[in-house]
C-alpha cells in the first residue's frame, strides 16, 4: 500500500457527546498530518446489512418505508441495522424475513459500502438471496412498511428518474446489474 | 401518487438536543400511521454537491482523503458541503476548484442521492463536468487530499474489488456508466 502519512489523523483524545437511542456523537481531538490540531464530530454506528433480493419471477424486492429525517417516503432494498455480536449473515436473514416475510435457500455476500464517510462509522455489507419463499413477516410495532417487487430494469429507471435516490439502494442495484449481466464474475 | 397514509409519520414535536460545530442532532417526537407514538432522532445536514470531472484525457478526478469516522484514507469523488443559501452549483464549482485545483467549462446537474435516509437528511447533487483546465487549489487549512486521475473503467474495477466502497462515489459512478455508455439520454 502507499504510504499515507501526509494524510492520516492520529487521534488525541475523544469524548462522547451524546449518546440517545439510536445515535451516539463522539467529539475527538485529532493530530493533522503537519502537526497541527483539529476536532472531529462523528456518529458511531453498529453498521447494518442491504438485501438484493430475487424472487422466482426475476423481480426485486423492495420497500417503500417513510423516512422521518426527509419527512418522504422511499423507495428502498431491504435493509436493517446489526444487533450487538450478531454474524451480517444472520443480520441479512432476520431482516429480510422481519420486514418482507421472505426466506432465502441461497445467500451470497457481495461487498460492502460506507454510506456517510464525512461523519458516520456505518458500513452497509450488501448481501445477494435467491430462492424465495413466503413466511410471513414481523414487523416492530413501530415499522410501517409496504413491499413492492420491480425488475432490475425499472429499478434502474427509477434511479434515472429520481425515484430511487437511496445511496444503499443506489450501491446495490450498481451491485445488482454487474452481477446479472455477467461483466463482474464475484466467486460464490 | 399513491394514498401513503399508511406509511407516513408526522411530527409532535422536536427538540434540539446536540448541536457542534459539525453535527445537529434533533429528537423529534411522531405520530404513528397507526395513532401510536415514537421518537426520532436525526442529524440536520446542509446538503452537499458530488463532482464528476472529466478530464481531457478521459479520465476522472478522485481525491484520496483520510476519514476519520471510519480511521482509512478513502477514494472518493470530489465533494463539498453547500454553504448556507448558496445555489448548487456554485457549491460544486467552488468544491472542484478548491480540493482538486481544477475548474470546468461545462456543467450539467445529473441528479440526487440521499446518503444516509435512517437518520440524516443529507442530499448530495451530482455534478458532471467536462471542460477542465488546472487553475490551482485552495485547500483549507485543515484539507489533506491526494488528487488521483483513473479511468472509469478502473473506477467501476475498484469498486467491485472493495478498494472504492464510499456511497455518493458509488452512486456517482453509476450515473457515469450510464451517462457516458449512451445508457441514459439525459437533458443537457
Amino acid at each position: 500500500m502507499n504510504d499515507d502519512d501526509h494524510l492520516v489523523e492520529t487521534l488525541i483524545s475523544s469524548e462522547d457527546v451524546f449518546s440517545g437511542t439510536l445515535l451516539k456523537v463522539k467529539l475527538d481531538h485529532v493530530r493533522l498530518p503537519d502537526g497541527g490540531e483539529s476536532v472531529r464530530e462523528h456518529i458511531v454506528h453498529p453498521g447494518a446489512v442491504t438485501v438484493i433480493a430475487v424472487l422466482d419471477n426475476g423481480k426485486l424486492l423492495f420497500e417503500r418505508q417513510y423516512r422521518h429525517p426527509l419527512k418522504q417516503v422511499f423507495l428502498e432494498l431491504p435493509a436493517g441495522k446489526i444487533d450487538s455480536g450478531e454474524p451480517i449473515l444472520d443480520t441479512a436473514r432476520r431482516e429480510l424475513r422481519e420486514e418482507t416475510g421472505y426466506k432465502a435457500k441461497s445467500w451470497r455476500h457481495l461487498g460492502v459500502m460506507h454510506p456517510c464517510i464525512g461523519y458516520s462509522d456505518e458500513h452497509i455489507e450488501i448481501f445477494l438471496a435467491h430462492g424465495l419463499s413466503y413466511v410471513g413477516h414481523e414487523r416492530d410495532r413501530e415499522e410501517f412498511i409496504e413491499v413492492v417487487e420491480l425488475s432490475l430494469a425499472d429499478a434502474l429507471l427509477a434511479v434515472r428518474d429520481g425515484e430511487i435516490s437511496d445511496g444503499k439502494t443506489i450501491a446495490g442495484l450498481f451491485w445488482a446489474e454487474k452481477i446479472f449481466s455477467g461483466a463482474w464474475d464475484i466467486p460464490a
